[in-house]
């Protein structure tokens, strides 16, 4: 249960969310229905303003009984007291600095912010980048890393669901030197979720189903911002191979992950143990016992991040293998795990639901 | 959001689960592990006595580090309040009584002691029913139609999920005499975990997934418990042709029900306002908007039964669809209910989380 | 093994398909690739003309070499004996009659010409429907119950998915007089293909997967055609309950259908003796044995439509289960059945191939 | 379409099946009934002798009629010319031999005779490997590389599902020396009838379904016939990373694979030369045009082992992805390819129909 970081209960928080009618936007509003420090109070949607939030989401009759807000900054800034962006990329970069002029609290959960090269960002998502100042002032807020940074912030850039998943199983391995950068690659796949509510070839079921391909080789807008995070890990620049893959399923990222150990007398007990030590006192992220490994629908529908290392004594290779809910801990939850930090809550705060397993 | 029937909170209820490795005792564990008032205290299990519950269900790492019980009934009297059974039939039969007789108030999801004549159960479960007195005194816990003998009970049989779909659809329509009971066709659709955890040809993965199939026509044991408790809403004996077919997937159960209109003039709109009413305050049951019928997903992971009613007006027939998640509303779920209603509480404690979807 | 009728072997007829980049264009060229006495000359699309056909299905790289043709009539006429309309509804009203006059054979997938009473077509399809006399001139291609009628014909109207499985179903049993029309109720289930490759909600992979739905309940443009090939056995007017469902798969229908039986008295074995003479020497349709019914991955990617029959003792009804592959008996496997009949072939040419299973 | 290599017809082989009734079994079965020259003349299984093959496959229901042989040297070598094992490993160690003697072909689908190193086969496959010189007799017979080695031979081990896209992808970048053989690691996924028919935790629906999974993570059997063959490319030992991953399907496999080029200018149109001149006049690998990549369905059924080469210019590492239908080319249809090779038919007779694509 959670658990006030003071003895008071918190008056309650409003939020509003921008793009609310996408995957993101309607996990959010899942998640934050159980937390209980906050109100959803504007569900806000620029294609379908004034239309009832429940006629694209039937899920949710008799629950969101509101109609859909148009994008009217003065109007949320009255409404709310944090702005969620659950928005396509491109959206974010132009909004962002109007609410957090008002005094909004801001998370992004596109990716307008989370590069802070310019340069990266045009080339990867070919899109103009925000401008440098404010790239400066978001916090990249992966929690298990930057808690800190984001604890107090006004604005945190939410990672991307690929890199959660990739960062935190690689970050312990590359902080410690124990592998080596230049040798890691990820073979990452996904959920169909991942693409969201769009109509594409790409998630039409007839095509996916009973399938699996891979998509967008070598070319992932995700790759720079893995390799931003690893940099920080590794005190210089780091480049990865990273392929991402559909799987026929809607929820779950898995990332198998191999490096070249730097010493190659480490164990796969060496590595848990330095996995163990460094996630301490970080629920969310879950190192299994020696010999196991996790699969996505054992953190189906929740936060967790679970990580399984494993030596190959043969190759002298290291493997992780790192799942999440790609619309948890990939996006949503992760972003109520940063309202937590940035609220001074307890980081778990509404978010201890289990895995709903099967 | 949970609200507790006095100002004082109550003490916490602590629970045993016998059966606790099977799908319904682990989906028990889920609902209950976000229940403000009750603690799992004790998980059971016959063939895994001594091993770490999370060996069999690694997404509990970290959060079940129990090792299983064996059933012990003195035991368990001492360290529970309360006792699920998620057993196969034919385990309570044999239990129950002592429990009971313990001063533990229990709630069997088996289907035991749902059916009050030995003789039927004896018939279509293969097995001897309980004695008759152990019988009557399990209350039948439906809990939108016999909530009332639920509360303050301290024995009750949990209904089957398709029992929950097809007679949450039906029973309004029947009680009012507006559909001939005689006419009753239920063509019922189930995802595959409604069979368990058990390894058999018909949860193979490959003979399952891309495949639609019937099962058990006209021999379904939960047939007569749909029949006994229309019965009640007829006056009189009914009988209705039930057929069940195996969905590709692992939750979520359908019942499309067809019925003759006993005056034909009447409209779906004169059956929303008759289930509308019939359901009023029950928040649980959501009859959906006219033109409009609800699909399982809508209700994953959650304790809804969703209805849709609509009259053919060129065959004058009612078509009912009611859709539930079978391992919630459908088991684990309306037995947390039912729990609520024992001990005084608001039915809904613990149960308010959302549908998962997508 | 395909045989030929006669001792000499066929020359190659010349097919064109427009509309070949639907889902039952690209399935009759799966087909008519292992057809002996066919060869596909031209492959036609509207809307990519000028492409070559394995951009869009890369899985014919290196097999379908060739570019879309436009929709032109002459150029057509020039190339192929036969042309096959594998179009939305609507085209084929338009073109038929035009390469009719050109000396070809035309099969029509659409349902533009299956019903002969227009007010019919124009209020299920909210189209206006071809001429009277061209209507007339269609055969309708149900090949087991008209295959008289279809040989020779050089203009074929080919079934519906539903209206296949379905009629197939309960066509010997309403010819017999053995069950009361009226009584009956279908209750469908499609895979996903069903509703063909254009992008749409009903199609998006995430709302789709692990749910189950029911769809257009009461209003599928398929009631009036069951309705009329049934007349044709009852010799009167028969009115049908027809609900159709989407199953989380890509391919397969199944119809389950109640009946009330005329004659009480009789039993499974009646029925299956009726069923069996019924379809004797039609090798497609197979009564299963008593006792056990089939299910839709038994036909997958095959051109068997899979009977069982079964009387509900306690209620006196009849459960009839039929199912097929929708993109092969339920649409491009039975006009190319089709073509064999106009053809004087033996129906089985090139049709021989088993199921794909698992 | 099949061509003979002479203008006479062959005479009908005769075929018995060991294993007929697992999935290799079965597939062997729906091929072999669309090959021009081969007869199935005896299904056997040792363990459900004496009853009607399709009980266990209804979908083979008036198409397999007979009755399942027991494993009877003597019986088999009066009916059939070439026996086929499709059999767990262990069996054919101890019956090849019989049927070799008695003057039949063999091709065992099992890994019984693939690994040359009786050592090895112990280390991973936990079972005493055949005799030197029997090991030695079997032809590896990964048809597109070794088929001058099949050609005539009669006794012929399968190579398998994973080795098969797995070294398909690689030999010939490594065979080159354009890749170094010691960067070599393979992520490799398949579908779960790779696991057979039998019931496991592992192939349990709700366990499978909505999940992704790594699995025997560097223990895969299959590792040292990967390396095996690539030392044959390399001239001298390789020793690959491989883990292998379950995805929610029945059919598919795809190897991702990953290596460092050895001359870091080459480009992806040299791989994609290199690999078209290596595969020329070998119908059943397709090698992709640049810039796409195949994807599991798209061999769907099919024989095909379809490859994409991409250089990643960032990392300069060759990224490959290889994929095949496990049952197909990975098991039943390479077997019936190398009896075409070992008959001195064409290739391709009996194997040439398309993907079943959607």
């Amino acid at each position: 249960m959670p658990s006030s970081s003071s003895s008071s209960q918190p008056s309650q928080v409003r939020a509003a969310i921008v793009g609310s009618t996408g995957y993101g936007g309607v996990e959010l509003i899942r998640l934050l229905a159980a937390h209980p420090y906050v109100t959803v109070a504007s569900v806000i949607s620029s294609s379908n303003a004034g239309e009832p939030f429940a006629a694209g989401y039937p899920h949710l009759t008799e629950i969101r009984t509101d109609i859909l807000d148009a994008v009217d900054p003065e109007l949320i800034a009255d409404k709310a007291d944090v702005v969620f962006f659950a928005t396509p990329h491109g959206v974010s970069t132009k909004l962002a600095s109007q609410f957090l002029a008002a005094g909004l609290k801001v998370i992004d959960l596109s990716g307008d912010f989370r590069l802070k090269n310019r340069d990266s960002y045009a080339q990867w998502y070919k899109k103009e980048a925000p401008q440098q100042d404010e790239l400066e002032r978001a916090v990249f807020g992966m929690s298990e890393l930057f808690g800190d940074e984001v604890r107090g912030a006004d604005f945190v850039t939410n990672p991307g669901c690929f890199p959660t998943a990739t960062t935190l199983g690689l970050y312990p391995a590359v902080k410690a030197g124990w592998i080596d950068p230049d040798s890691i690659i990820v073979d990452a796949k996904t959920g169909v979720s991942g693409s969201g509510r769009g109509l594409s070839m790409a998630a039409h079921f007839s095509e996916v189903n009973e399938n699996f391909k891979a998509y967008k080789v070598h070319q992932h807008q995700h790759t720079p911002e893995i390799e931003q995070t690893l940099a920080r890990a590794a005190g210089g620049p780091v480049t990865v191979s990273f392929t991402t893959h559909l799987v026929p399923m809607t929820r779950g990222i898995m990332s198998t992950m191999y490096a070249s150990l730097t010493d190659k007398s480490r164990t796969t007990a060496d590595f848990r143990e330095l996995y163990n030590q460094f996630y301490e006192g970080r629920p969310f992220v879950r190192v299994r016992p020696e010999g196991t490994y996790p699969s996505t629908k054992e953190v189906y529908g929740s936060n967790y991040c679970d990580i399984g290392v494993l030596v190959d004594e043969r190759t002298k290779r290291l493997t992780v293998i790192s799942v999440i809910d790609n619309l948890v801990k990939g996006a949503s939850g992760q972003a109520i795990q940063n309202l937590n930090l940035m609220m001074g809550w307890d980081e778990t705060t509404g978010l201890t639901f289990l895995p709903v397993y099967p």
